[in-house]
């Protein structure tokens, strides 16, 4: 089954401590989702990018079975972002952002866009995250949604509107005591649910995912790895394996939920091994596959 | 089989952000770790008091199948401890300490002591803990230590010394940074097997435990709780389950080893929904096993 994706394509600028800096990489929510996500299902991209976007970028996500006929060019340049990691990488810091053409980006579906059964709303104006499923041909069986502190704070009554619409809700823990209210993570999910989302993944980067539905609590650590180069994107790779093994699966059981969300963890933790997208050029799925099995030896008891 | 355990015993004064505060409670290393293993197999503490200790705490420890005869009361005030938690309940102020009796502890082990097969050294003086080694009648099956930030940087030599001759070392993530200066989870549990211990536990609170040996790694998440009152003592009480487990099955395997973490992880989840060690006041064994089952279906995929 297809999933569609909408959210940003971007160039970032990235310094970290003690890996060096990339300069003017792939980026943006939308580009680790679908790539991440076409390990398992084809994907169909909405995003706009700048005049200045290089073929080779665009070559690279078709080949990865991405159809791109969503990916609108605007006169302009591309999205910009420049970010600097601390020692402790969890934190980060934005140096520069330079929305470009993204300042202007009202999604339109293409006709073949609208019967995707899986969708997921990458971060942006939550505003804009609800036209999209205003263009949708019927209800899917799966929409997934993102959302920064930006829009938690400055777009609230329009995340809350949203949240009635979506069936899974994908935000890190920071973003689960703003949106709530609540520090303790599990009070914070219970009001989360309340909300609307039937079912909500709280992402703690180097500790892990805990996920909450009305029945069930799962937890999960993450790959403990010897060297994170650059944790971005984590997240959206994170969603991108999780709904992408959705898709290839059609299967919503609580069982196949989990699994999803081991394969979710396990692509993230590939690409957190490079900067920008540069692990998932010569990442396959039976390194993906090998590495779920080493996530099995790691948790069980 | 029994456990020796060689540590603290005192009086906390707590402050927490939501939960009001305790004063004068029972607290200490050692009261945490021995409670806590007791639910398992029988305790041998030693550890020293002041003439203030109020023969109902003596009762309570009793009353668990603890063995007392290593409890020395000396002239003087029992140890005092008082602590204010912030809103971000993994971190804590010291806001006063008196030693006290502890100032001058120097434990000896009675006779029927010096052959217990599981040894847990919790927090002193590491040249203290080594001396508790050199008392011993012969090898025991497992010797276990746990030290704070104050004596990896204070008595580093001391505590190198004592890691050549202990098992297992149990820490949390910024006292295993410390002892390795890695950053890096996992290069610094990787350092520190180097020094000598045959494994690794890292305690991180909210956020579980990281287990390593030279052929495997175990990462198991914290058991979610809404409300956590007191996290005073849940790295011992983890410890004492986890020991506690160990004794009562005698089984060493990496597969035993892992359900011990787990019941370590659950016995500490109880404690923190109390001050003090109240919960265990009432906590019974079948309450052990029921969140265990509640912790297989949490963590399952």
């Amino acid at each position: 089954m297809s999933i569609l994706v909408v959210g940003s394509v971007a160039f970032d600028t990235i310094e970290t401590p003690h890996h060096g800096r990339a300069d003017e990489v792939l980026g943006g929510s939308a580009s680790y989702f679908a790539v991440a996500a076409s390990y398992f299902a084809p994907v169909k991209l909405v995003a706009v990018i700048g005049e200045d976007f290089p073929t080779r970028e665009r070559d690279f996500l078709a080949s990865r079975n991405i159809d791109l006929s969503g990916l609108t060019v605007a006169p302009g340049r591309t999205f910009r972002w420049t970010g600097r990691y601390h020692e402790d990488m969890n934190v980060r810091d934005t140096l520069d952002l330079q929305l470009n053409v993204f300042s202007d980006f009202s999604p339109v579906l293409p006709d073949g866009f609208r019967d995707a059964p899986f969708v997921f709303l990458a971060n942006i104006n939550p505003g804009l995250q609800g036209g999209v499923l205003d263009q949708l041909a019927g209800p899917p069986k799966m929409i997934a949604c993102d959302t920064i502190s930006h829009w938690i704070e400055g777009a609230r009554s329009e995340l809350l509107a949203l949240l009635k619409r979506v069936d899974l809700f994908v935000i890190n823990d920071e973003e689960a005591r703003l949106v709530s209210g609540e520090r303790n993570v599990v009070r914070a999910a219970r009001k989360i649910l309340d909300l609307g989302p039937k079912s909500l993944l709280i992402k703690r980067g180097e500790y892990g995912v805990l996920s909450f539905s009305p029945n069930s609590i799962f937890a999960v650590p993450a790959y403990p790895l010897e060297e994170v180069f650059d944790p971005t994107g984590a997240g959206d790779s994170f969603a991108g394996g999780f709904l992408g093994y959705l898709a290839q699966t059609n299967d919503l059981s609580e069982a196949n939920l989990r699994k999803a969300i081991v394969y979710g963890s396990v692509v993230a933790s590939f690409v957190v091994e490079d900067f920008s997208l540069r692990r998932l050029h010569t990442l396959t799925r039976d390194d993906i596959e090998r590495r779920y099995r080493q996530f099995v030896s790691l948790t069980e008891f």
